[in-house]
């Protein structure tokens, strides 16, 4: 897209901001020539890290805010901190000076401040945190990720709902399949919830696409496109996954340095094994992106480095570029609920998405 | 232990038995010279595979069984069948011709047969699914892995009890360390079961013992000795990280086959790939324990072949010689309830176990 937009960017979010943020806007901005910063923090430190940059220089504005969001912030406190840079970045989605804003911190505040400030779309009861994982099959989508950690079917449901909308307008799939994580593959697994959200998939419009229960091992199978799941497990799931595969990467770094022998393998099988840790780099991975707010929200890894805050701007410029929330606001408006149809919508809900 | 014992072995549950069962045994008979066998199922498939293998024939006596439990089989319909082999070996559990039952079959037939016919101790409130995994610290012992879906706080310190006794008995620490799996280490993270839970802990006899709150890429990192988690979650995590694992394990045999370079390349760093990879091989960690139950009782995976099955029986052996259930029941008596002094042991239930 040529056309210039603006993200919002939280520079005192991240364990490394406000120096990591400013190197990885850098970054992104090689790679988005349309895109400007508004970036929000404290402007005496702002202000030379951004004039020692000359990429940076090229597109970012520094908006000031005195007040940063701790990482262990109660979620009530953080609401009251109207002049963190976490709230003055996402006040400036709400007031149309950006299209979407990226944060490094405090995950908790960022969702509360997100739905109090540029509020959950209409149709939607709960909006859930989406990423994008390494799959033996190419990428998979997986949500919620610790939005909500107790989800009850009409939940999961809007999940795979707004999933099969980020996946096809995001990556571009036209009919993605649709896994709901459970224990066990077979239709009496797992607890009620599950088991009633499934059936409400099956009589969908989108029962074509789902491919019913998924275990564990499907998410880097990926044995479907995307994979739904309550808060509390995908986070755990997440985490586990990424845990795995940071031991194999560190067991190989060692054997490779173990002897000279060894030194020489890697040198000779380089090519793959270079490619193999590119492609399963935690930080090409990173950018959560919050489904279902009236504005592109993106959290970034606290721990990460310029490269990987570099990619979640890319998950949020993705956002921006696809029309994601013009798509989804229209997807609602156009077509009336499908757990109104199967019952499942409680009197006094709003209807649920649909495409 | 030179003490000869008895296992009962359920021929006929796993995607490959009778077969990879027989073969399994000859493995692992090897390995403890003192075993032996009460191999049940199909008379007239089991005898001519234990004929045909001498190491085998050594040590199993064939017990017949007419019945077997399929994998998709209700627990409703499992418990009815009398004649089925796992039904038999558990059986011969509670007859005291067996110290203890392995089995492939179907998980929560096992579960419901166990606790049906070998009864949970006296004490404990439900069994727990066990299992050891490994990390860049060592082994880590995880449980609930299935067993119990939706936990409250009092099994979840329950599991931590016995996976202490388990970490302490089998694995040989003197004070392992307790983690509750969790969405973030800060105290107010999680919800109200799991931050219960954690409060019982720290009050309890174990409280030097427990870490607090691990997420899932401790488990990988080794970060406590023990992960305590619900059985969904637990289930999901112990899969996930598998499929994490299996992932990168087929990108390298790819890599390392890619070219004539590639080959040579794994050819000189063999040594300390080959030992990562027998060190990561899921069926070394083969041989999840349901822990308080009145008798040994542990489950291989399905899908396993004799190498894998060989290493659940190991799980079993460690189960018995070590006399895990001896000493839990001895922790139980000794012991008044954390629970009950805590106040989350309400009136009715029997009281906690302790060491």
């Amino acid at each position: 897209m040529s056309e210039p937009f603006t993200l919002a960017v939280d520079a005192m979010g991240g364990d490394q901001a406000p120096d990591m943020v400013v190197e990885g806007l850098a970054i992104a901005a090689e790679r988005h020539p349309g895109a400007r910063f508004l970036l929000v923090g404290d402007e005496a430190r702002l202000q030379p890290l951004v004039a020692d940059c000359k990429r940076a220089q090229a597109c970012c504005l520094v908006r000031h805010a005195p007040d940063v969001i701790a990482n262990d912030a109660k979620v009530s406190a953080a609401l009251r901190m109207r002049g963190a840079s976490m709230r003055v970045a996402i006040d400036a989605v709400a007031a149309g000076h950006a299209q979407g804003v990226v944060s490094a911190g405090n995950t908790g505040a960022l969702l509360a401040l997100s739905k109090f400030v540029i509020k959950t779309l209409p149709g939607i009861d709960r909006p859930a945190m989406a990423a994008i994982m390494p799959s033996a099959r190419g990428d998979v989508v997986m949500l919620d990720l610790g939005a909500n950690l107790a989800c009850d079917p009409r939940n999961l449901v809007e999940f795979a709902l707004l999933g099969d909308m980020f996946a096809r307008t995001v990556l571009g799939l036209t009919a993605p399949t649709i896994g709901l994580l459970n224990v066990g593959s077979e239709e009496l697994k797992g607890h009620d919830q599950i088991r009633d959200a499934a059936d409400i998939l099956r009589r969908s419009h989108i029962a074509c696409q789902f491919h019913g229960f998924v275990e564990g091992h499907d998410i880097a199978a990926g044995t479907t496109d995307i994979v739904i799941t309550d808060g509390f497990t995908g986070n755990v799931a997440l985490k586990t996954g990424e845990g795995a595969l940071k031991l194999v990467n560190d067991l190989l770094r060692q054997i490779f340095a173990s002897s000279l022998s060894s030194k020489l393998g890697y040198f000779l099988a380089r090519s793959g094994l270079d490619q193999m840790k590119v492609w399963l780099d935690p930080r090409r991975y990173n950018g959560a992106v919050f489904l279902g707010l009236n504005g592109v929200v993106v959290k970034s890894h606290g721990g990460t480095d310029a490269e990987g805050f570099a990619h979640a701007v890319d998950v949020a410029v993705d956002m921006v570029t696809h029309r994601f929330n013009e798509r989804l606001r229209e997807g609602i408006g156009r077509l009336g609920g499908v757990l109104a149809q199967s019952g499942a919508g409680k009197p006094g809900l709003t209807p649920a998405i649909s495409r």
